[in-house]
């Protein structure tokens, strides 16, 4: 059912970015509709499982791989509908979550990356970053929350890390959901106007909306940067929820595939221990 | 269509325990077969999404509310089935989920509850512990990795234990899955036929299983004096693996509808946000 077609269609060739010429409310790599869509990603679910629970297998066994998807985007661009509706379709005992919110004291003290290394995913897991090292480059640089000589090492610290973390045995899946200015205004009215969506909405986002373009044009420079042929960026229209969350579905279940897990084989003599359950009774 | 049968049918009453006298492959509190039990399952993940997701937004508004669903049984009980078609219904973004192993140099270092509170969830959480502090009164007891009275001691240290984490908002919920040791063998042999299966078999699991009377009656005695009213036992049959499944969320779901967590009230002036919203326009 599926193929390459929406991992091909959402990677971000190489050289300078322009944001304002992908659109948001496509859907590239995939013709149906939403009620198709939603088929689809439930379709996929039985297939990411059996891959993640391979991945988990191998990991027992001594492998070093693991996946780990990052998540970027504006907000309300729906990170945590992925979450919650594409990464909530694998076995939750391999799933390692970490969302990434303002810098502590602590972490303010270490270098940028620092924070990230400690919360990689173990061997077997299929880690997400809500969030990540990226922000230190995109609310970094809005913000000027570091010097411009700063903010320029990190897109080569970025990229020597990511190389670093692969070589290790992780397979990286960058995102960057892209949803317009409308579409933000709609999700916050929507959080406004509905009191059980009140605790999803904070004035400071509106602070950062004013800021839109200042924020796109943080995004085209790292989405530049930092597309390597290890670790490529995705752009993934996100106006529409069901696109967004099959089209990160394909992705993951593509990298799994590409990474094809095996079951492992047995490390002890099997006829042997089907010799001794069948001697041994324990309510005897 | 849930009641609390299943809760009260699974309570453990106070006083000795004899495991041999709770059957393994009974449906206490449910009166229907495997496909009305799947179904009752896939229905209650709704309610069980919307309860947790209300408990997490009260822990963004301050609140020191969460779960902490223990998960004990023998090897192939099913603890990780319950974390994939029970656990894995709720919005992963809320779940933690922690497996304890055999205890690292450093931990034995340190107290037996010093690991365990480490990994206690957050507000808002529904923390899962696969294994616990309950080892050290388990394999603790029959492999006698501590005096008997360090043991002794370690009964009353986690019921002040789990005293001071129920004051601190935290709701125990804590699940024995009751599986019988024919059920056991015919689980282990599965692992052994099939290749797919041979990563889960562990040859010391049948050294274990040659001590199943000496582990029951640690489950007995563990079961008989940690059963305090702020952090009850339930025993749930866990030879029919759907009901076990089924048992563990309508465990979870009726433990939510008791706490009845409230979408928390805007902290910001709605009108003055819409006036905000409307005004600015990012892209002008």
């Amino acid at each position: 059912m599926t193929d390459v077609r929406i991992l091909d269609a959402t990677r971000v060739p190489h050289g300078p970015v322009d944001l304002g010429a992908i659109a948001t409310d496509t859907t590239p790599g995939f013709d149906g509709d939403k009620d198709e869509g939603k088929a689809a990603l439930a379709e996929l679910g039985e297939e990411l499982s059996e891959l993640q629970e391979r991945l988990w297998a191998e990991g027992t066994a001594g492998s070093d791989r693991r996946v780990l998807l990052v998540l970027q985007g504006m907000d309300t661009s729906g990170k945590g509908g992925v979450l919650r509706h594409t990464v909530g379709l694998i076995d939750p005992q391999g799933v390692r979550i970490k969302a990434f919110k303002a810098p502590t004291d602590e972490e303010l003290e270490h270098d940028f990356l620092w924070r990230i290394r400690r919360e990689l995913p173990p061997p077997g897991y299929v880690g997400v970053f809500d969030r990540s090292h990226y922000e230190d480059v995109l609310i970094g640089r809005v913000r000027e929350l570091a010097s411009p000589e700063e903010i320029e090492r990190r897109y080569d610290a970025i990229n020597d890390f990511e190389q670093e973390v692969t070589a290790a045995g992780t397979t990286i899946l960058k995102c960057m959901l892209h949803v317009s200015p409308e579409e933000q205004k709609s999700r916050l009215l929507r959080r406004l106007e509905r009191p059980d969506k009140h605790w999803k909405y904070n004035p400071g986002d509106i602070d950062e909306r004013g800021r839109w373009s200042a924020y796109r044009e943080a995004y085209e420079i790292a989405l530049e940067r930092t597309n390597t042929a290890v670790a490529p960026w995705h752009v993934i229209p996100a106006d529409r929820k069901w696109y967004r969350n099959l089209a990160v579905g394909h992705l993951l279940l593509d990298t799994l595939r590409l990474l094809a897990p095996q079951w492992p084989t047995a490390d002890f003599d099997v006829a042997e221990e089907h010799r001794r359950l069948a001697e041994e009774d324990p309510v005897a």
